[in-house]
């Protein structure tokens, strides 16, 4: 598989592994892959045919390569990989926003992008430094969620507020000062999700750019999980408004 | 350090490595610990000193052993570890449980414990075959809420609801009947969720033991990740009852 590398950051071009992400990324965004990896030990079964077809209707290159995708994918079961050009987006301003800030985790974050797209909740900001969402880990983890949404790093805090002056802001917060239901019920679109680094949280002083949210639980934990802290954030927020 | 294996399954002992899981087994089971491993680069500072007074006061044996925490952890950036004797623990019989049915990702399973301990769900049921729950990673995902929690296993859900057949069963199901909020505001204690495997989910026969429970998402994923799921589940049984 010549001109193929192992990934890294720099590269302008990632793979999604396993048939669930690869299929995601077929059906959503068949435009950014390239080409389809297929191991010779794949069988043939109505998944794999339906991949094969639509290959062909978007005239997607599929090739057999053992050796590539133990490569790529640092594993010996994986069947079928997808090579993806990437896409970068820009959020819609009417819409409401996961902004993750710092997200240090590539399982989190893949996660977080996971049930983001089961919430509706389509249109995600990135603050750096942050996990590379474009990592195959964090594809893998999104079980190809990336494919649906639209995503867009920022540089900074500021650098977001600056382009969504008019988002309503909840930082998640263990000192936040309501209630997380208090806050789901309230909410005015647009809003914002904001959730901090796994091991460092939010800045404080961001608590005065808009509401500190608090997901109420004991005291015999230090926090939650950052990703089962959004996933509860987001199913709140998305129930008040269903 | 003669004496001390890799990890398996078949030790009676196992290891918790990192500073925040070595004291919470040093502060909610100091009787397990057996011994705690320093590295010879760790820095004094005021929660190591907490830390080895806790050893001193319950008589636990302290020991420079940078070669033993790599071979343990399989890392080179842990400065603390603890080994400690694995304990086996009956279920409170009028608590509420959290049941875990075949959970086979050990991040997931120690991601659950931690939740349970933040939304006081004391007592786990894990139903075999399932990751070990005293494996290191189980330890170090759950930031030591194991030490915490009372776990048991059992061969077959079968035997669990033999053994706790007055609880009011909750099968979280992506076919669920009842929506997550009307399940959670009419619990009566005691109660048990019940979580499928990460792959599988649950028979769908379980259904007819109680109520199957499904937590609104959009059709644009296939199901939440396990722990994600888990989390919005005992967050919003937890609210109900606050």
């Amino acid at each position: 598989m010549p001109g193929l590398q192992v990934y890294k950051k720099e590269l302008d071009y990632s793979y999604a592994a396993g048939l669930f992400p690869s299929m995601e990324a077929l059906k959503k965004c068949p435009e950014s892959v390239s080409r389809v990896l297929l191991s010779s030990k794949l069988e043939k079964t109505e998944a794999i045919d339906e991949m094969l077809s639509l290959c062909e209707s978007h005239h997607i290159r599929t090739e057999t390569a053992d050796h590539a995708l133990v490569r790529l994918s640092g594993k010996e079961n994986v069947f079928v990989a997808i090579v993806f050009k990437k896409k970068y987006s820009d959020l819609l301003r009417e819409a409401r926003h996961l902004v993750l800030h710092q997200p240090s985790d590539k399982g989190n974050l893949g996660t977080m992008l996971r049930t983001a797209l089961g919430f509706d909740f389509m249109d995600i900001a990135i603050i750096t430094p942050a996990a590379d969402y474009f990592d195959p880990h964090v594809v893998r983890a999104s079980m190809g969620a990336l494919f649906s949404l639209r995503i867009k790093t920022f540089s900074s805090f500021d650098q977001y507020r600056a382009e969504n002056s008019h988002h309503h802001l909840f930082f998640f917060m263990l000192q936040g000062s309501r209630s997380l239901d208090e806050a789901a019920n309230t909410a005015q679109m647009p809003y914002s999700l904001v959730m901090g680094n796994e091991a460092t949280g939010l800045p404080h002083s961001f608590s005065s750019l808009g509401q500190a949210v608090r997901i109420p639980h004991n005291q015999l934990i230090d926090s939650l999980n950052l990703s089962s802290a959004a996933a509860i954030g987001m199913y709140a927020f998305n129930q008040s408004t269903l």
